[in-house]
């Protein structure tokens, strides 16, 4: 790919992201990530996965003003008029439309090509680690959810149960499992050397919540009952 | 104190704080991090120290309804106000009312009494090592503000210098700081212990992103030059 094609795709990615100004770290993330996962890999066509990972959240906004919009379906559409609008052949934009289209995959089609498998992989990436507890927290606070749920009784739960929405929920339902659904050996791997600082720090979380409420609450009760 | 005397305070609290119902979880971790502290300290009245802790926060949505409000002022007389109303004598009263005043102190009137110290450390430890890294990137995502700033040349910058808010600057010029502000030993010794996980989050999180940048970055550039 030319430089200045690049820079045109580029432009029209942060033209579609003016309004989430942060989700444009997260492209460049999916981008550094795939090309990250691309010296391992035979990738048979860079210019499909760099405008495919450039390209592939351009409809978030959609989808944030209507949850019934689908923003890997609209925004495969979108990727696909605008490379044809830039010249692209047929062919190569119909690919890019692919990745992008099952860049989001968990039932039904999954993704095919080489370079939609680094697609997907590479936006799995910044879910894992330190940095996908990061995004999962910042989400928790914008949502307004909390960190942990409480039991009636005063406990604190660590999200394996049945329990509220929270970022430990979200750590043992959806992130801990993630590791394992990586499609290319590259990406689990990138994965995989990140796992252990997630895992600390959910852990430290627990800990240290849960050392200072068993710590503090024999203090409050003998305050209490004395 | 008694039972009834610890389910009304609560009660008061909880109605106090029903517009932000995350707040308080922190209250309930302060409350049992002062109780934590206070095993190691000589506290002189509990019942001030209890009181206080519960009720340290119940003007925040005067402050967040009006910023020139400050909560640790507004909080210390709606306290003061209550705990008469409940024929507390105002000895005990005008007590909890200096813990409040002064539990958010960075300069001026600092924590005199041992209770108002606990009470000032029990707040700070929930700003300091996982939890305060949760909380924080909680804050950040509420606020809309990134993880990390990067530069106009792609470089990721660590929140050491003159940098847009984020939460790497917010840890390199606040959180990493705390440690050294603690005004009781035992305040001291449970803010210390968690230090390293909040340290190791925030490299984490960096190594990550800088890793794949830095890899990626290769990559990309014989892609596109080619």
């Amino acid at each position: 790919m030319d430089r200045e094609t690049y820079r045109q795709i580029e432009a029209y990615m942060l033209e579609c992201m003016q309004d989430s100004a942060h989700d444009k770290d997260h492209v460049y993330r999916v981008l550094y990530g795939a090309m990250s996962i691309a010296r391992d890999e035979t990738v048979e066509d860079m210019d499909v996965l760099i405008a495919a990972c450039l390209l592939h959240d351009i409809a978030r906004a959609e989808q944030m003003a209507d949850p019934r919009v689908c923003h890997a379906q609209a925004g495969a559409l979108k990727a696909y008029e605008f490379l044809l609008r830039m010249g692209w052949p047929e062919a190569k934009a119909s690919h890019v439309r692919e990745c992008i289209r099952t860049h989001r995959f968990r039932k039904g089609e999954p993704p095919c090509s080489i370079e939609a498998k680094i697609l997907y992989d590479a936006d799995k990436l910044d879910v894992v680690g330190a940095i996908g507890l990061a995004r999962t927290l910042c989400y928790n606070g914008a949502m307004n959810e909390p960190i942990y749920s409480t039991a009636p009784d005063g406990t604190i739960l660590d999200g394996s149960g049945e329990e509220p929405d929270s970022f430990c929920r979200e750590y043992r339902f959806k992130l801990e499992k993630v590791y394992d659904r990586f499609l290319t050996p590259a990406g689990a791997a990138l994965a995989s050397s990140r796992r252990q600082a997630a895992e600390d720090f959910y852990r430290a979380v627990l800990d240290e919540v849960r050392g200072t409420l068993a710590q503090g609450s024999d203090v409050l009760r003998s305050a209490i009952e004395e």
